[in-house]
């Protein structure tokens, strides 16, 4: 195994264009609105205890569940996007209304430490007897991670004290010991909190209670099963059927298919995956990689979505990938960018880079609007026009995901081993790494990803020999670099889609790196019955798709894409502050001729037209409109 | 208006080979093993009052409804198409389980005649208090249909005589009086029964009551709202949100676009212009014109599937016709059929008879298995296998809307004036039909739908002068036709899709009709986004589909067919006792060097093959297999 590991956000610094102006929005007004909106929708009121609680917003479905469980996962999932927007600029206002929540938490927590305000507010009784729906470890998973990242950026330790008091409650109630319970959480979330917990502290004792919790997961007997039998309910009336919604339908080492809640799966995977890179587990290890093969190969949107089906938020059959009713939700995508990055903490593998950039500005970015105050929950390769961002969610758990994933994106370039710096994506950072040899600053300067032109400079405290690898994406071919000017041999140093420079480096060393970036077509596996004669258009890490805004004159839908057809960047200043566009000559179905008709044996009039692609994230920003992934190619 | 009027199943007998086929199987097959899932489904025993209710079989679901509401509809309807099977061929087994039915039904009825099962046995209290969802006047109707056409078969009344004394408590206890609930059925049926029971009858009082539901409906204040708030509720809590789902969202005279739950729908369409053709009211006729042209030009599959969603089992947008996804209910086209029929009798104009007869062979008809004994109730026009048939349903509706279309088949083939005969339907038949000159036997002798040659010998009892009509359906092209071996011009004698022979008619007269018959490309409006870049093949009446058993290899939405391939008709007599099957030349994408790959920016390569298409209503009968209608053309 490498021994790679993650820099952290603290010390990477976004200085690229790109980032930047998706920082500036989320700094300035995601995080202050995702305040507001917490408010107002009585999710913050609700920490407040004692408190007569007032009757639900959201009255139980007939699950007999409510989303209203999970709401203090969304209170710490916004106190993580705020500290990581802390770490970049200071702020005495969001600090205080992080100390309220913190003031409230205290008051809530009970004399053995547990702290879970549904329950202790409406059915304080009833705590720990429906793991299996209720939240209420994801609950304090989500809050452990916004405590972390709180007292990183701000080095106040009150909030992370009381959660930490709150998991050695947990700790004594659960695990294998005669008075314990043997369960573990429905909704996996608590495992990587713990594991984070863990890599702060250095205390042991976390990394215990996350293995446990993974290791006990689908043992037979069923904890599910017999916590069912507990509230006098029969396990089989489990609503989603099978433990496979929530991974929990055998022992984690014995799953070969990716199944169930993507969240869930993807959570989970990544606690399996930092698990194996501290512990050098090679069973858990071999089965990320069985896992990670088949959800890649089979069962994830070329935007990186990932579960198709809304019925349960997930998997369903192999290539079974349908554009329009594409569930995608955008907190799968921000999940599958965390295990992306553990798996190259196991092995610095380009295939694992290439999905969590894919992720990353096709996934996650997508869920968030230009206006940094409206979100897409889930995420369709196709749209008639009916599918709008929303102001906020009865399920908000999309919202902070796309901040605190934004917020904290620079951990995302770098990794560090002791004798090496990887980079894993480009756009403009600067960084402080410290390597046995001694500390490393490094400053990358790109327009990523509109252009594949890269400069790194490198600049040691002392000259000290070290290795930089630089990720060559896979979507790129001939790739080419220098050092001072000095040409490197791609082709001879890249492995696994890393080109490794060994050199001694002094202050004053430039590294050039050009990633040709032309534009491509992209065909689906021919088992993608949805895609069959379609073709999608990608520029380096972007996806891109027609919308209507850049096409009118009717629904994209009637528009095709002749094979023939080049397809050419083009630099658009007047788009979204500078993007670049995809355009080709197309045709598009004209309707006339067809009033009061539905069928007839002559088909639709094509006439020439232009199309023009923009890059998907960014789709669903000027009003309503069609939009079209998938393309058909004449 | 034309003063066409139906010709009675009983006067039509069913002599060509595809319709006896699947008639004897509906008399064999059908008839008696639905009798049999009824009573191994606690249908028939639910008729037995007094009786301790059983526990419910399908509990109530999370809006407080259980199917169970409407068993005594399906009993209403197992009767209406076994008294449909009795008037081919009596049956003293099938006869006496209809007296079986009789005597619980007598014995359940309450003195002052109301009788519905499920009230009288379980909430005796609470009749007619929920109208919008418990379907009491919809089961009302549909036994209603089922014992007029036993009386029409058997000549026996005491079935009837009953649902007439029923009848008489619904006209006291509905209607504007003051003592009287202004209130309708939330499933419309019962309209269209009334309606046959005055054409029955003679009886104008029931014409009467079928105006006032239709009237009423949909009038301000609304019955439904009041009517929850009799029952303690909002009204704004219906389940489905608006009286779209029903069609009350408006009285029916303003309805200008086809919404909501699309049997109900239909029912209603069927209704009113039975009311229009009565009661000559031109305002309802023209506005099923309006509803009709919107259906036809925006919602209907090409095979007459109605409704793409499951949500509400009903439309949406315009041209919102997905095809995995297709809810297209069975009985939706058979409704459509009913409607169709009715249609004809305001308009005799082949745009109607088109629309019967392709809902006929592409809608109904696929509702039921080769077998008779298995069925569906969605008709997606695309599969990957997973969608099959049935041997029963928890909501049996289709499986007796089946049944007792084919076993009335007849009645749709012919219509009659004072001094006309108009033929809609060709496939071998003979019947007896009384115009004002006197009597005529005809018989018309064809394979179709396999071929467009057809006979028609006309043998008056006397000779006398009227016209006979024969359509020419819209998707036939150069027909000719002659008389006792002599021309007559189709072009010249045919409008609005019916070439009317007129002369004075003799036993021995025999009319030729050649209707061409070629392969058809058939294409969608271009706003039907899912049908881009698509074709579809027709020959006749007849939609085709490609089907796994018929291109083995993989799944068929592998297959492309190219525009120029010429599509050959194929007789086929090992397959389903003689069919004519559809091929062409087309290619198959390949999936070698794909392995493990989802996306790529080569094409899968294309290996030429054969694609054989058989037709659409046949598929599903052999196995768990892919099926496409829409194929990808290149």
């Amino acid at each position: 195994m490498s021994a790679f590991k993650p820099v952290r956000f603290v010390d990477v610094h976004l200085e690229g264009d790109f980032w930047r102006e998706r920082l500036e929005t989320v700094l300035t007004r995601t995080i202050p609105s995702q305040h507001i909106q917490l408010s107002a929708h009585g999710i913050l009121e609700a920490l407040t205890l004692p408190n007569p609680p007032p009757p639900l917003r959201f009255p139980r479905n007939h699950h007999n569940f409510t989303v209203q469980v999970f709401w203090d996962s969304d209170v710490g999932k916004w106190i993580e996007a705020a500290s990581y927007a802390l770490s970049h600029r200071r702020d005495a206002d969001i600090e205080s209304k992080i100390e309220d929540i913190t003031d409230k938490l205290e008051r809530a927590q009970a004399p053995d430490g547990y702290v879970n305000c549904w329950y202790l507010q409406r059915e304080p009784d009833k705590r720990w007897t429906n793991l299996r729906d209720n939240h209420e470890l994801y609950n304090l998973g989500h809050l452990l991670e916004g405590g972390i990242a709180y007292f990183l950026a701000t080095g106040r330790r009150r909030l992370l004290g009381i959660l930490e008091r709150y998991v050695e409650h947990v700790r004594t109630t659960f695990g294998p010991g005669p008075n314990q319970k043997r369960g573990y959480c429905g909704h996996q979330e608590i495992e990587l909190a713990l594991i984070r917990l863990y890599h702060l502290t250095g205390e042991r004792k976390h990394l215990d209670l996350a293995s446990y919790f993974i290791n006990e997961r689908g043992r037979q007997p069923h904890y599910f099963d017999e916590e069912a039998r507990r509230r006098d309910e029969d396990p089989k009336d489990f609503w989603a059927k099978s433990y496979e919604y929530n991974q929990s339908h055998m022992p984690v080492r014995e799953q070969t298919k990716v199944v169930g809640h993507a969240v869930r799966a993807m959570y989970m995977y990544t606690a399996m995956a930092d698990l194996a890179a501290v512990l050098k587990d090679d069973s858990l290890k071999r089965t990320l990689e069985v896992l990670w093969a088949d959800v890649i190969s089979s069962k994830m949107y070329i935007t990186s979505g990932l579960g198709p089906a809304e019925a349960n938020e997930g998997f369903t059959e192999d290539y079974d990938l349908p554009n329009e009713t594409a569930y995608a939700e955008t907190c799968a995508s921000v999940a599958l960018i965390f295990w992306a990055q553990r798996m190259l903490h196991l092995d610095l593998s380009g295939k694992y880079a290439d999905v969590m950039e894919q992720a990353l500005f096709n996934g996650a970015l997508t869920g968030l609007a230009r206006d940094g105050q409206h979100y897409f929950y889930s995420n369709p390769l196709e749209s008639d026009g009916r599918h709008s961002r929303w102001a906020w969610h009865h399920c908000p758990c999309c919202t902070m995901n796309s901040s605190r994933l934004v917020a904290s994106v620079g951990s995302y370039f770098l990794s560090r081993s002791d004798e090496a710096i990887a980079f894993h994506l480009y756009g403009g950072i600067s960084a402080t790494v410290r390597l046995a040899g001694g500390q490393v600053a490094l400053r990358e300067v790109s327009a990523y990803p509109w252009s594949g032109d890269i400069r790194i400079e490198v600049k040691p405290e002392t000259p000290f020999a070290f290795d930089l690898k630089l990720r060559i994406p896979g979507w790129t071919r001939n790739a080419t670099a220098s050092v001072n000017g000095t040409p490197v041999s791609v082709e001879q140093g890249t492995k696994d889609g890393y080109l490794t420079i060994a050199r001694r480096w002094q202050a004053g060393d430039v590294v050039a790196l050009e990633l040709p970036m032309p534009a491509q077509r992209i065909y689906a596996h021919p088992a993608v019955r949805m895609d069959v004669g379609r073709v999608a258009l990608k520029r380096g890490p972007l996806v891109y798709c027609v919308e209507e805004a850049d096409n009118p004159g009717g629904p994209v839908q009637r528009l095709k894409l002749p094979r023939q057809s080049t397809v050419k960047p083009e630099r658009r200043a007047d788009l979204f502050g500078g993007i670049v566009t995809l355009t080709a000559d197309a045709t598009r179905l004209q309707d006339n001729g067809w009033q009061n008709t539905l069928y007839r044996s002559d088909p639709p009039a094509e006439t020439p037209t232009t199309v023009t692609a923009l890059p998907y994230y960014l789709w669903a920003n000027r009003g309503a409109g069609s939009m079209l992934v998938w393309l058909p190619e004449s």
